[in-house]
């Protein structure tokens, strides 16, 4: 199989592998191959594919939906959300939203980076940004939307967490200045959505992110034994 | 009051506060207060304290064991166990820990900052780094210590933390490498240790710590309701 040219360029150039180095690959379908370095031209690189190392990993079905931070927490944020399990990341524009200038390629980037670090193989998804009006008229009513509500009522995210029947899940995070008045109405007033607190403490936004998805995993998603 | 020479410089000099500018300020022990500021020497700053805004929280009893991670990571790390509400940080060091030259005054003054960001009244304490042999030695047998085990049965961290008989909370993360053979051994050992999984994948250190303490706090610490 044919590297693509991005991929050619670092394996011959960055890492500076030469015919014959071994190397793990995987494509998001098929598991993942142990492969060798076939042949490097000015075209590209060549790789063979040897052995299968482990079977292709169901991909993740949680939809993780986010008010886009500034840039470094962004990339942060996108890294945790791949660890913790998300399969499709969706930008969300509110009112408060900081960053309106997202480069969508870089958020592919990144999430494909967190995936390979984590010897996640299957590929996340990141959808175009939406506006959150838009995001609820779309949204499958059969998938549960959790929301991290810093006005839900007390602290403790799990009775609600518990009481959750939709089998699909998605999260949705605000941003640093949280939701609008509006905004957490209009969620509220959603069948499909769980507003959950996260505690005492005020938590922002990329702390949120990984706490949710950490409580949400083990009591309805794919920590649950 | 006196503002010491650090925060006196801040109020003078980078946040080019005047006389009669207010400000919130606390000390840990006696809540959150309003106050101005009533003169600006060169000896410093002094304060005057008007009105109490709230009561002093009280402090986090849970502490926070981690192998230090490299530098900016580690910053993260100590940020987000302060607003996932650890109140005692002790650095810990492991066989595979990268960073030794740790300053503990800058882990310090980035607990404080994270307190400070999340409106926590309750300053953190950040202690010496111990050895994980004195570390265990010198633990209060009365107070659980939950251990992050990559290698504990199952995904689902839920079955062992809602066992917890201690009332007394503790959480070690170890660092990127994990754990040695031999010292997951000697955790495993200690009675009052309780190995739990964090779900399927592989998770950073800096991530298992927000996960580890967002699914602690909600069964058995102060987001339980």
């Amino acid at each position: 199989m044919q590297a693509d040219h991005q991929q050619s360029h670092y394996l011959a150039h960055v890492l500076r592998y030469a015919e014959g180095t071994e190397l793990l690959v995987f494509n998001g379908r098929d598991g993942e191959w142990r492969a060798v370095v076939e042949k490097i031209t000015k075209k590209g690189v060549s790789l063979r594919a040897t052995n299968r190392e482990r079977p292709q990993s169901p991909p993740s079905d949680l939809i993780y939906c986010f008010a886009p931070l500034k840039v470094g927490r962004l990339d942060y944020m996108i890294q945790k959300a791949v660890e913790m399990g998300a399969g499709t990341l969706i930008p969300v524009i509110t009112q408060h939203v900081q960053n309106h200038r997202l480069q969508i390629d870089k958020l592919k980037a990144n999430a494909v980076e967190a995936a390979e670090q984590c010897g996640i193989l299957s590929l996340p998804e990141v959808r175009q940004p939406m506006k959150l009006d838009a995001l609820l008229v779309e949204w499958d009513p059969e998938r549960a939307l959790i929301f991290c509500d810093e006005a839900a009522e007390g602290d403790d995210p799990l009775p609600a967490l518990s009481k959750l029947t939709r089998e699909k899940l998605g999260l949705i995070i605000g941003p640093e200045g949280g939701f609008s008045a509006a905004e957490r109405e209009m969620l509220r007033a959603a069948a499909f959505v769980t507003p959950i607190p996260l505690g005492p403490r005020i938590l922002r936004a990329d702390t949120a992110a990984v706490a949710a998805m950490a409580v949400l995993q083990a009591v309805a998603g794919d920590w649950k034994s």
